[in-house]
């Protein structure tokens, strides 16, 4: 059986983890016959958004404790993730891979990437671990490595700074997963595009599907 | 297209709702057919329960905020539910059904609801709308309805307590649907059995087809 490392970046779409990737990045994994574990950072998140009203909370969070609400408990810190145990790594979206994971959010293609999360990623690519990354978490992969072929979805915006960090850029809709071969990168456009749970669904059942075929 | 009310009591298993049953009832939903919208009471939670350690954690949170982030800020509060307007009522699991929502938790078959809650379930109750109950919730349904028949899964003490509320309870595996034709309610266990996501997927879509075919 294979076993994805699925990394989360807090809970809820505006500070953390999108909560709707995440579940159906674990549905995809189990329905198709693989396992998963699940990692985020021990660290503190960015800021903490009111999701009701969009405001900034006077409140400090934990990436790795508020992570554990979409795990149910069942997560460990990225520290202990040793990428030779796993088949293939994957990070659903959210605004917290773009604040937390990395500065993205707030510095586009001049961001810098929590060395945490460089280091898994630099691991799997060099023991040529599939990686999969959905929503805006290919702007991690754009970081890193260069030359690769990635898509943010149909944002220009987006597009301009993954371009502007070195990558080839393909505007994607639902159900779409670009696959760069010799990087084994797979990536899906998920909540870029406006979307129903049904989409979400699909898109993660896609990427899924095409990391254990081709990774 | 039939629309359903869906009512979250936080955002996390162990003080809110149960994460993974949200987001597949919502799911449920929309693969089926018919439509949602989300609302929660708009409370303080009972307590903040970190969902690494299981520790208790010295603050405040509310429990339509937090439910705003499974939502992704598309809620309302309860306050402005009018079961008029909708075909049906459902509510997914965790601990903060049995501590937000009601004292189940702490109480027991001597639990109270929140009169909210309990409003909305009584107007459910005499618009004849059918109301879907998941994992720990049937206890609000045991409380308020007499002589009524559910599920709380296989847990003993559970069943004990909704006998003592007055309700019959028949004990169930993933994929049961306890259908009360007489007073058009349907309960599934979902996370009152050990589950994996497929097992949560198939129960929630089991109680929706259950409700769009019966209710």
């Amino acid at each position: 059986m294979k076993t994805f490392a699925i990394i989360l970046a807090g809970c809820g779409v505006y500070d953390g983890a999108e909560i709707h990737e995440a579940v159906m990045t674990m549905y995809a994994v189990t329905k198709n016959g693989a396992e998963y574990q699940i990692f985020a950072p021990d660290i503190a998140q960015h800021h903490v958004v009111n999701h009701l009203t969009g405001a900034e909370m006077p409140e400090t969070r934990n990436v790795l404790v508020e992570s554990a609400r979409i795990a149910r408990g069942k997560i460990k810190p990225i520290s202990e993730l040793d990428m030779r145990e796993f088949d293939a790594l994957i990070f659903p979206g959210g605004y917290g891979v773009a604040k937390n994971l990395c500065s993205y959010a707030f510095d586009g293609a001049e961001c810098t990437v929590n060395p945490e999360i460089s280091n898994v990623i630099r691991e799997a690519v060099s023991l040529r671990k599939p990686i999969g990354a959905m929503c805006i978490s290919p702007v991690l992969l754009a970081k890193i490595m260069g030359g690769i072929t990635i898509t943010v979805g149909p944002n220009e915006a987006d597009a301009v700074n993954v371009k502007a960090m070195g990558a080839n850029h393909i505007a994607t809709k639902h159900g779409d997963v670009i696959i760069d071969e010799k990087h084994r990168l797979f990536t899906t456009p998920c909540y870029q595009l406006k979307a129903s749970l049904v989409e979400i669904a699909e898109d993660t059942d896609a990427i899924v599907k095409a990391m254990l075929k081709n990774g």
